[in-house]
């Protein structure tokens, strides 16, 4: 069972109270900010860089107002994320529902995306910490380094294993590997245990992203809740579709996958997904995909194992397990 | 004559190092980013920015490293917001140069956005002093929000004075506050100088920025080196035109007025534009703009007024001139 549901009564409260500090920005401010906070908190996202964060402190004995105010700043550096990647993606839906930019135009998307990152910064400055700036600061630089080279490798699927996984980590696992720093930060940890939960939230960030880009190929279609291939019709190179051209060993179908990703849109069809799902097949790319993912994990676990044994760290251990088992 | 070229022995050697300390952020960093942080330095901006905060700081006997990457983190704030702002209205030219937007794409400037206000926010961290992050974070955060208030406001003339002041403020004035009360800060400056400091920037900030919207309109187009009119071209409601808005007592000119700003772009040609010079000229809008600019300037003189008299003091005055008398 998704343990961000079984196990919501250890992080509930803070959750409750994230929101309500996410909602606070809007007060005295322009309508449209107001409406996009609504928006944000309504939209459902799984709130799982805070939950890391809070259960990452209070498993190691933090508590307090520090907690829900980092907890929020990091929801909010993921949502401004988001809301850009949106104008970069030129995406029209998201979870489901219209992304801010094809309800309100890029340009609301672009700076109530700068609103929020400079929300973030207000918030961390606020917390008076130079440590917890530092994490953050230097997080944000890597995330938007990581968008750039994304952006760089997008239709690129002879892109390698290793600048895969290094975009991903950027982009994706750096946000965790901040998220439970701080939380170990906050609770007042040792060197050594913050080093641990670093790497255990990049591990987990990588073991995540690898499997979200293999559900976009390989989900139930209804637990994912999202039409299967998308990665593929926006020419995006992910895992599967990067194994895959280095698995077949035959040119002329590599030719043909790397024209396919990095070629007209309207060429990315329905019949050429099905043939390519054929090949992954063939290559067992889901199987390839889910082992590495399950690499990551294990190693994030060996980090976890070193913490002290309660009901939080056990969340974290699902949460782990959860990345890779999970089907939307 | 133009103070930032006559004066500029006085801050040329800490320009320089700021130029390299940008440059630098490109370092073992992918391509795009490298050549667009070169854009940035060859553009050719007038860095009035880092140019107050060091004269600010050198005034008040500041020294030393800090300024400079103060400098750069001013700059790189405001070159993040350029880079969004060329998104949000589309831009093709600013400068006289194609917009990174044009040459990039939409994607690229967004991400490259969010990289150099990363890195600003890294400067900042590192710099270790929570009194700086405070300032600038908050400066941040007034920005996006007076960037989002002129959104909404965007192609409205029936915008107050009032509104249009604010909306300057915060998304121009208050980094020209920031700047000029950072460089206070790092000469050591008490409170009251401090806070002096900041009313000076943020009453240059807002003569400059009346004085630029004027100048759309009423510049010699050879020293203004852009077409005359862009602001109405694009649908801009800014003080010429939210004055003549008010003064203009018919009815009939009012509507007609409001409909061509907030209407289609193509109905707002040559013809349109020369009709509606004339009305400003009926009004006297330059000069009531002019002389607007000028009190915002006065306030900034007397602020002024309160610091030790010396070199650096007097290009500061002669900033305060030129951003009322300057033609382009």
């Amino acid at each position: 069972m998704n343990p961000l549901i079984k196990h919501k009564p250890l992080f509930e409260v803070e959750l409750k109270k994230v929101d309500e500090k996410i909602l606070s920005l809007g007060k005295n401010r322009p309508e449209l900010i107001k409406t996009m906070l609504h928006h944000i908190v309504s939209a459902g996202g799984k709130r799982l860089r805070p939950i890391i964060l809070i259960l990452s402190a209070k498993m190691l004995g933090g508590k307090g107002r520090l907690i829900i105010d980092m907890a929020a700043c990091v929801e909010l550096l993921h949502t401004a994320t988001l809301f850009h990647d949106d104008v970069v993606d030129e995406s029209k839906m998201r979870r489901g529902k219209k992304t801010a930019n094809e309800l309100w135009g890029n340009a609301a998307s672009v700076l109530v995306g700068d609103f929020l990152l400079a929300q973030a910064f207000a918030i961390m400055s606020n917390c008076g910490s130079l440590e917890l700036i530092d994490i953050l600061s230097r997080t944000s630089s890597i995330i938007t380094e990581g968008e750039i080279k994304q952006l760089m490798h997008k239709a690129d699927i002879t892109t390698s294993v290793d600048d895969y996984v290094s975009i991903i980590t950027s982009k994706t696992a750096e946000l965790f590997a901040g998220c439970a720093r701080v939380g170990a930060v906050i609770a007042g940890a040792d060197e050594k245990q913050k080093l641990a939960m670093e790497k255990f939230g990049r591990n987990l960030g990588v073991a995540f992203q690898i499997s979200d880009d293999a559900l976009d190929y390989f989900a139930d279609e209804k637990s994912w809740g999202k039409k299967l291939g998308d990665d593929f019709r926006e020419g995006k190179a992910t895992l599967p579709a990067i194994y895959t051209y280095s698995a077949v060993k035959d040119l002329s179908v590599q030719n043909k996958l790397q024209k396919l990703f990095s070629g007209d849109e309207k060429d990315r069809n329905d019949k050429e997904l099905k043939n390519l799902m054929g090949i992954m097949g063939d290559v067992s790319a889901n199987e390839y995909c889910m082992g590495f993912a399950r690499d990551y994990s294990g190693k994030g676990a060996k980090e976890l194992f070193k913490m002290p044994g309660n009901k939080y760290k056990e969340v974290l251990e699902d949460i782990l397990d959860f990345s890779i088992e999970r089907e939307g």
